[in-house]
């Protein structure tokens, strides 16, 4: 599937990351669904997941869904780091290829709050929703701009990347430039032995041990093992996902933690006790990197949060709209929280 | 640490593997612990682990655990491929390196009831246990030898190995050879890259989420995570690990399965039914790749078999003689099995 076209874009200017790096001229893609009312109460933020792209959130929308666009106005950004928004496959020099700076999930909130705020006008946001890194940018929405969310539902991701979670993001980087061909990131084709590992990596963790036990690839359209093996994993990551670009979601990813939020000096149970809505937190039952352990800790420090485990044996990929019952259970339990009082600052 | 070198040998010949190769002067590295009995009735067999020798055994026998070589005599054969019996590092060609042929289980198994039965006169085995691989040996010998066999103890391993771990094994393989210094197999030099991706995604699945959540790696002495990254995992696959040995290791594990035993044609289910002795499955709580799940399922069909889940964080290293707590569990069992009545032909 090649990169979508129809995406907005919004013209960023110079940003200076929290690493000090400044992007010069950088730009935010997005794609909304729904019309933005009068009062610009009814805008939802959907943020993209790792190497997700707008169009890929496109499952959770829809006139038969909580997130209706005939009632709502549904933004989705695309994570800087995605090859649509400012990426190492699209920067200008110095910054291009595996030179692209670190990208912290507060740099990528702070991006999208000027597109809410500044381009649309929007001061309130009656949810911020996610899957996987989505939910991480959702946690950091809620931390950094508490005045302006009035419900979260972060599903199958964490605020602050676990050390777990971090070996895994670590075999994924060995391993890709483990291929000679990656050449320090000036490649001139891909390294297609180091991402066909990559895809072999990723493919043991987004779904559960029984998941592949009970051959639920099947239900994908896939006839064996092998042909789920490369015709979903290695397919997708060759298939229009740029090695520098994996590599710069994998830094932002690594270094995720609300704790890092100017303000509370690291210390992540105080960001989380800050934040002040409602947080439905939807983590899947056999997720093996985000395991519903973490989210019952993070949820502890929540004034107003709580924990709604997926069940089932789709592991992480509960959350990615590929089964619809996962996909029936999240869409009821966001229309649950559309219809309690949020926050209201 | 350098591969042992007190093993003893024992000279197979020409062995004919299931494959239809023959390894040609083949040899089974062996060690024994304790004395065998004037009846030769007190003999235990201890077969080894992906990647280990016999020395890494070790750790369960002592005077002071239920495998006392006071009381008995255990035998440690190294599996082929480990590189202290015959393996791709010290074949003769044709099949030195990468052109090692395909051992089973079945192979592994054929090969140590040559050297209990031809060279020290066994018929019977009170007991036969083993870690991981050494467990999936140990339900080879349970239903290829079951009027041998009176005790079976396998603890975090399977009869069959399930469709994940083999996601989990491929993607291993296909790191190490993403490396353009693996060179087809005939490397003058370490793959270190390959060698650095294979120890990364290795340190993800061997022990837990919580593990790591709680950095029980300090209870191994390490300073910090990726003191523990390092210094465990890089150092253990780099120092005297054989990459063309670990693939060929990688190669058997895959191909897991008691249903492959002849006179069974690939029915597991049949090859579990067979099994005489009373099984004491050990899988950990929290094992990534061998969950306990898995044997659930394998002991429904073995007459007298039972699962125990050894309980804690330790995931698949709570097999591994690193933290005593599951040792003490492991060695306990093994205790109440001995004296417990075995299976007598």
């Amino acid at each position: 599937m090649p990169a979508p076209t129809d995406a907005q874009d919004f013209a960023l200017g110079d940003v200076t990351l929290a690493s000090g790096a400044t992007l010069r001229g950088a730009r935010l893609a997005y794609q909304t669904y729904g019309t933005l009312n009068a009062d610009k109460s009814n805008a939802i933020l959907y943020p993209t997941w790792y190497s997700g792209w707008h169009t890929d959130n496109e499952w959770l929308i829809g006139t038969d869904k909580a997130l209706n666009p005939d009632e709502w106005f549904i933004v989705v950004p695309n994570m800087l780091g995605n090859g649509l928004s400012t990426s190492p496959s699209n920067a200008a020099s110095p910054y291009d290829h595996a030179r692209f700076p670190l990208v912290t999930f507060a740099d990528q909130v702070d991006c999208q709050y000027r597109l809410v705020t500044e381009h649309f006008g929007i001061t309130t946001l009656p949810l911020v929703t996610g899957w996987s890194m989505g939910a991480g940018q959702t946690y950091q929405w809620a931390v950094a701009h508490p005045e302006m969310v009035q419900r979260a539902v972060p599903f199958c991701g964490s605020s602050v990347t676990a050390p777990h979670n971090k070996v895994f993001l670590e075999s994924l980087a060995t391993a890709l430039v483990a291929d000679a061909a990656y050449a320090d990131g000036d490649y001139t084709a891909p390294p297609v032995k180091g991402l066909r590992a990559f895809a072999r990596i990723y493919a043991g963790w987004g779904f559960s041990q029984a998941f592949y036990w009970r051959e639920e690839w099947r239900t994908l359209g896939f006839t064996s093992f092998d042909d789920f093996l490369y015709g979903f994993w290695e397919q997708f990551f060759r298939d229009g996902r740029d090695p520098n670009n994996l590599l710069a979601m994998i830094r932002t990813w690594h270094t995720g933690d609300v704790g890092n939020t100017p303000g509370f000096d690291g210390d992540t149970e105080a960001a989380l006790r800050s934040i002040r809505c409602p947080l439905l937190a939807m983590p899947a039952e056999k997720d093996l990197y985000f395991p519903p352990e973490d989210e019952q800790w993070a949820t502890q420090f929540i004034p107003d949060g709580q924990v709604r485990v997926i069940p089932g044996v789709w592991g992480h990929f509960a959350g990615g709209g590929k089964n619809p019952e996962d996909t029936d259970f999240i869409d009821a339990a966001i229309a649950e929280m559309l219809a309690r009082p949020g926050y209201v600052g």
